[in-house]
């Protein structure tokens, strides 16, 4: 270990990220002073007109443009790692920057183009970010730890591989929180409080190395976790697509905090292999690899080319089950569907923003001629405690372990973590009575959806919207789907409004249903806490059915504006 | 627990088998005392004509007649109860008799047809057999133990209930060893004197509940374990069709031994719930329901019908993967095929029956147009000693413990197993270490399928035919694909021959490639031993390629059968 303390190891870091910067693509301070900056790129001047046109489109037409040369790799990676540039300054969203290789690696295609007058392969030119904690070669994966942070790469993750081999241009790497869980004081001492069954990680974006990742709406607020980076990235459009991973929700609360979409599939569908984080091995919950982005047909399109290069070949755990274009899948559109809507899932009730997007949305759908019931959450409590026992069968020994290595100060909720009675060491019999019981509860989930027969389900994603930095305290609505493991697709519905008051959309449950619903209801203090704040819902699926999720999701987002803007089914 | 003395409960059991066979199905002794009882139930005189016709025809042709009304479902469920009668009495297969319910069954099947004309399900009158640690309503799961003896179900196995609502019937359950282990005292000394590295079990028949199962074909042979009893009834014709499970060879090993086909699917195909067994909830190494029957067709349909289903609606971590028929999947037959031969696995050199019929398929292959190379085995020994590893993670507590609750004795592989020091019982962060090697292992072998551009493997299924009682000693040829999770077919190739020595088939390896070869090479004295024993060999695809292996399966099934005949390709 580096003699250096681990402030110095974070100081080094933060300063080998920032003097990546070229210097044409820094700001004054002064531009930094908003509390909204999502609008920076168009408005700070380092952009020109052509580069915010580049960034401006979808990925999937991006690459029409790039393909048909009207674009040149070059100048297309060049405006995205001047927007990256820009997003960092405004967030702190990046773990490292690569904008030399990139270029080198777009000049290479386009040499290719040139020559060839066709794309080296689907994703040519097309520059993608990546979450730090993923394998890239020599750059450093560290999963927000101080005693990693020189865990430099000798190769690509498969997910990386496989997207290079198409074509993608990587420039950036996007930060994480410490050991991809929460680190923050404040924060822990209140998790101190509440029950350790409900213990929960991960959606929010601070480490001792990285820092504080903030989000372009509001800097007041978090851009979510673990994939928190890549949120405030793609919001300010640093890049179209981004690699994200999710074990009990960081692809789907930074999507939603930062107002784009994600999609976490099922287990074994997209490469999961040469991801660095605590608790390798761990099977009885697993963490999948999947992306965020600005719009479906940009996620439907990133599933599309990983799966045509047949990644169960080497990953030999993946199914073999290629991706089924959206014209294939039975035209779920043109029949009537049935919505489970979850307005709250027992444990924690949503704040008045997405509430009143829930009801929006039953509403529209009804008038679009599907159907919308109320779904029953009461297996949601049982779930979440499940997958927070299945996620903490070491006590957080690796996690504790990694801190001291680093010489990082443990926290307090890693001494909450720290195994201190024997009670709390599970034997290997005591980790197959957890599977059971989780096996008990997939199957019981799966006769309901059976016996109410619905196609998909709305929730929130978190209780809150994005929420103030240290408040993302409850992870239930999105870890119920990864100990379900059905795929879950996050959308942006809207932003909060004045009117998102407990007056107008009160709890669904008079008296607190938990002591972490009387914590969240104190959070809402009214919708001035959460300005330009997004608000985004998950649309979940049967497991393994990505192209249904994504399918139905395109369905409700078409019904939503249509039914803004007044043109009837 | 019944204050009876395990030799009591035993009694009790096996009088109560033995009790529901009618007065009119019984053998005189004499006509057991043959080695070889294969033809009995043709000549014993207890069948008629009319019902060794019905027991003649294949699954998918005795369908066809039922089907048609050329037979009742009662007339062909009396002909196979009085079959399967004449097997148990000549094997000792069967752990639970229901001839009467089956009968009752197939009246209410017939009075169906007779109002309706139609089938009620595609498996309409088909009698089916079920290992008897497959859940069956109202009858006991005791997977050999003495403890479990009393365990009457509630309610079927998934995989039951899918087929009873196709239309089956079920005639009995069959036989399985001791905790689906062996538990055979000499055997067992002899392991302990062996490394720990390979540790075997399952792949023999006996229990002190049950007794000892023998092999049709000749008595003091083993018919494999642990699915021992379906082995030996189906290739007696007392079912077409049987129902087994294999977590390390349990279907491949009996269906090899006693010259039936059996199929290993992957994990998450074929409903797994309903399965009473110890290290209940351990997913490590996860064990599979697969099919034996008497031809590859019907090992076809079984699945069709139950993929048909779709099972994935109700056990969730089942895959959706619809059964593709062989006409839907890209017609290999028609293609150059690529065969990897493994001659031997590196750890034990297979007996010269087995290198007999390899060496024959390989020239067949070739003179077929197909290629076929030899296979490296050098993964072979880490897959082994990784998958004895993982079977052994609570260092055998459980199994001890039912032991103990039934006052059975606890035999010398049970005390090999019990936890003697601190350094036996693996933490949890151990188990996620050997899950880690076991990836590893996964790769490497995807690696290597790769390279070498193979689109099956054929080896032995054990190192030996049908092996003496308590010679079943080691698994690595089955075991190593069940930590890969490769789809296997096994089929029957032939009969050990006079000419099968060490002289016309040397080992491949001149000195004993382990101890474990030393103590195989000293078992085969020659065929004599072995008289009439049938040969199974395997055949292995990629992952979730089930349907695959089936029609290579069958491809060289129709190779061997020509290049018998002496016709050309």
């Amino acid at each position: 270990m580096d003699p250096l303390t681990w402030a110095a190891v974070a100081g080094r870091r933060q300063d080998e990220i920032n003097n990546a910067i070229p210097e044409p693509y820094r700001l004054t301070t002064t531009l930094l002073e908003a509390c909204n900056l999502i609008k920076l790129p168009e408005t700070c001047g380092i952009l020109e007109e052509r580069e915010l046109k580049i960034t401006s489109h979808t990925a999937t037409e991006l690459l029409k443009l790039l393909h048909n040369e009207t674009y040149t790799a070059v100048e297309v990676t060049k405006a995205f790692c001047k927007r990256a540039a820009v997003a960092h300054q405004a967030t702190n969203c990046l773990a490292w920057i690569m904008f030399e290789q990139a270029l080198e690696d777009a000049a290479a295609l386009d040499a290719f183009m040139q020559t060839h007058h066709r794309p080296q392969g689907p994703l040519h030119g097309l520059p993608i970010s990546v979450k730090e904690c993923i394998n890239i070669k020599h750059t450093p994966s560290t999963s927000g730890f101080i005693a990693w942070a020189d865990n430099f790469q000798d190769d690509d993750a498969l997910i990386v591989k496989t997207l290079r081999a198409a074509g993608a241009i990587f420039h950036v790497k996007t930060t994480d929180p410490q050991g991809l869980m929460v680190r923050n004081e404040s924060r822990t001492s209140m998790i101190n409080r509440l029950t350790f069954e409900f213990l929960q990680q991960a959606l929010e974006c601070v480490s001792n190395l990285y820092g504080l990742t903030t989000n372009p709406h509001n800097k007041k607020l978090t851009p979510g976790g673990s994939t928190g980076g890549e949120g405030a990235l793609i919001a300010m459009r640093g890049s179209l697509i981004g690699v994200g991973s999710d074990i009990g929700g960081s692809i789907r609360a930074p999507a939603a905090f930062s107002g784009i979409y994600g999609l976490k599939p099922s287990v074994a569908r997209i490469p999961h292999g040469g991801l660095i984080a605590v608790q390798n091995g761990m099977e009885h919950i697993v963490g999948v690899i999947g992306p965020m982005g600005i719009c479906l047909e940009d996620l439907s399109l990133f599933c599309k080319v990983v799966l045509d290069t047949e990644p169960w070949l080497y990953e030999p755990s993946l199914i073999e089950l290629p991706w089924k274009s959206v014209q294939t899948v039975p035209t779920e559109s043109r029949r009537k569907l049935k919505f489970g809507i979850m307005y709250h899932d027992g444990v924690v009730v949503p704040h008045p923003p997405n509430s009143r997007c829930l009801v929006e949305i039953s509403h529209a759908i009804k008038k679009a001629g599907h159907s919308a019931v109320t779904w029953d959450p009461a297996l949601h409590s049982d779930l979440v405690k499940c997958i927070s026992q299945l996620l903490s069968l070491d006590c957080g020994q690796e996690f504790i372990e990694t801190l001291m290595a680093g010489g990082e100060p443990p926290t307090t909720l890693s001494q909450a973590l720290l195994p201190d009675t024997d009670k709390t060491q599970l034997t290997v019999q005591d980790t197959w009575k957890l599977n059971i019981r989780r096996n008990e509860l997939q199957i019981a989930y799966a006769e309901q959806w059976n016996a109410v027969g619905v196609d998909a389900i709305i929730c929130p994603v978190t209780p809150s919207v994005a929420s103030a930095h240290n408040e993302s305290l409850y992870w239930g609505y999105t870890s119920a789907f990864n100990i379900l493991d059905y795929p879950c697709v996050t959308v942006p519905i809207g932003t909060v409004a004045d009117s998102d008051t407990w007056e107008n959309f009160p709890p669904q449950s008079r008296e607190p249903m938990s002591e972490l619903d009387t914590t969240f209801r104190n959070f809402y203090t009214g919708p001035e806490k959460y300005k330009d704040a997004p608000i985004g819902l998950q649309i979940i699926t049967r497991r393994l059915r990505e192209e249904q999720a994504i399918m139905i999701a395109s369905e409700v987002m078409g019904i939503l504006s249509k039914s803004r803007l007044g043109v009837s089914a």
